[in-house]
């Protein structure tokens, strides 16, 4: 238990202090933040209700939506905010096609010239990366899952993560491996070894089967889906990544459900199927 | 147009006859058939249907759902159907993971093992393909959108696709690029070059943003999506194939369309969009 790490979103009706009580009261270490709750909260107070609790900052979510080529001034301030916080690295989701926005139908005049999108995010990381290597945080790249490409995210699998992270130094860009992303993925264990150091943080949640109508609550509890995550775990492992390891559910049962009840599946989950 | 096909399925509702009097009526000069309609028809009826049309088969529609190891009959008798029928090539959903039937909730003692799933097809194809090439039919190998892989394919991505098929004699196995599962790939254009002559057939939709609630009906007809079709056709070309081209449309509005209105407007989206 002493590498567990509650993504926020999780348990995304609890405030930053409630989850903050919560993992305390649960005995789990770590927590992912999400910038939403944190602004709510106010960095000056998160920052003391995390240091007061003890706990680690695993990761604080997200920034990116570079796609757009508006988004640099909010990913400098949430580098700046992951550096108060003390949070290693700023999960990047990274947008989708120009004028596709998340979930929703394309804008007039939305792009459908995908090699540039892709372009224009190694270009937003050319100039994000050394900010966020001076304040001592990582950009850790997400590759999502191929069915967010339109919208979401233009990274779709961890080889290109790691092609694009390999550009900068292993201290400023790093990548997420997120088992409900990248199951599916034949070149999945050739690309967490070759990925090594530059692993940022590894997220767990499994695929639900069949997905719900809103593909983006298609996470579910560990065990709840198909994925087996016990050789994703012990490649992750193999890699060298000894960090937090981070529960992130998106799903709309989970979010009704009592938080607390949450938690205590979750860790019998972590204990039996992750570990 | 002497290159366009009509995949079947995306006149769903006409029988196999209506298929090819529809073809006939619009000059399409080619059908993708397939076998619920083929079996409807029978085949004798249906091989002289055909015959006596003029048409093109491009492709028969569909064999695989390899995954759970009792499928091999029905393989064969789908390789006899295309060579009475004269297709090219059989196109093959190679099944998911055993235990998990396509769009449902997985059945009690499924397997979460990916790997050996894969295994599989390749066990399977080894038994099959000397089969198909003997009567001069072509296994075309599927890779579906990522998205499928847990209840319909664990073919992936073109490149895994390519490397199950280079076990194989060319004129025995090759595969499918079709837009709708493959445009986001970060190497589709690095693999539909290194495919070659094992390209079997090409098939073109679109991907609709957002998905509708049934992920299997996120097709759209060309331009109605978000897929840049000119550098895919350009690829595919650049790679030697010149078979037909079939628009094949999994989509519940089309589908409720008059399909004499459904040939008109494919006719004209593939004239400006795909060619």
């Amino acid at each position: 238990m002493n590498r567990l790490s509650l993504n926020q979103w999780t348990t995304r009706r609890w405030s930053l202090a409630d989850a903050v009580e919560g993992c305390v009261r649960h005995e789990i270490p770590a927590i992912g933040v999400w910038r939403q709750q944190l602004h709510e909260c106010g960095l000056d107070r998160a920052v003391k209700l995390v240091a007061d609790s003890g706990l680690r900052v695993s990761s604080l979510c997200r920034g990116g939506f570079l796609t757009e080529g508006t988004a640099l001034d909010d990913n400098r301030r949430a580098i700046d905010e992951a550096a108060e916080l003390g949070a290693p690295c700023l999960v990047m989701v990274v947008g989708g096609l120009p004028g596709v926005p998340a979930g929703e139908t394309p804008a007039a005049g939305f792009s459908r010239d995908l090699p540039a999108a892709r372009e224009r995010v190694a270009e937003a990381l050319a100039v994000l990366a050394p900010y966020a290597g001076e304040r001592g945080v990582r950009l850790a790249l997400e590759p999502l899952h191929p069915m967010y490409c339109a919208d979401r995210a233009v990274i779709s699998t961890l080889g290109q993560a790691v092609d694009l992270a390999e550009a900068f130094p292993v201290e400023q860009v790093g990548v997420v491996v997120d088992t409900f992303h990248v199951w599916w993925d034949p070149q999945v264990f050739e690309q967490i070894a070759r990925a090594g150091r530059r692993i940022a943080s590894y997220q767990v949640c499994d695929w639900l089967q069949p997905l719900p109508a809103d593909v983006l609550l298609g996470r579910g509890m560990m065990g709840d889906g198909v994925i087996d995550f016990g050789p994703l775990t012990a490649a992750v492992e193999a890699a060298g990544y000894r960090g937090d390891i981070e529960v992130e559910i998106f799903n709309a049962d989970i979010w009704a459900a009592d938080p607390d009840e949450v938690l205590t599946t979750m860790k019998d989950r972590y204990r039996t199927l992750v570990r």
